[in-house]
């Protein structure tokens, strides 16, 4: 797996307190992208890196039923090694699936 | 704020392990629209309410240049009491600040 990334934060100095939580989660949702991101050296997921990521990391998210599991958007991928999922498209399918999980 | 909400393992019984640190982080991004969707009732967020979680929460991420800051997107949203973000663009909008804060 790819190393992980620091949001770091941005200058000037005297902004250096530690992330929020959000900034915090954000980063590990970027993380998740780097690490399985392998083959695209972290420019982008293939269908297998993404369906590894889905089976590993999202194990509830990913059987999320009233938005379609994401396995079926994985299929409508094409080549399951070769087809390129870049962080845009990634940060999307995230958000299908947490749309999908959102209680009142 | 509102109260915050939980990821609910979905059914069969079996599946009931912990939300792994992906799910728990989607569901951190979730729970600050809902903490600051209150005008909304969780349905959205106003201009306003935005810019107050933006302030509060991603005093970082929020600041991450390569992007334009959050505060302009913030500005041509409208009327910062009326206008009205769903969830999708909330969540495209904290993908637009992860965007910009990926290093390689």
């Amino acid at each position: 797996m790819g190393q992980s990334h620091r949001l770091s934060p941005p200058t000037p100095a005297q902004d250096c307190q530690e992330l929020t939580d959000v900034e915090r989660a954000i980063e590990t949702v970027i993380n998740q992208f780097h690490c399985y991101a392998v083959k695209g050296q972290k420019e982008y997921l293939t269908p297998n890196e993404l369906r590894e990521l889905v089976v590993q990391k999202l194990p509830h998210l990913g059987k999320v039923k009233c938005v379609g599991p994401l396995d079926e958007k994985i299929e409508c991928m094409g080549d399951p090694d070769e087809a390129k999922l870049e962080f845009g498209e990634y940060w999307d399918m995230m958000g299908d699936a947490a749309k999908g999980c959102r209680r009142k």
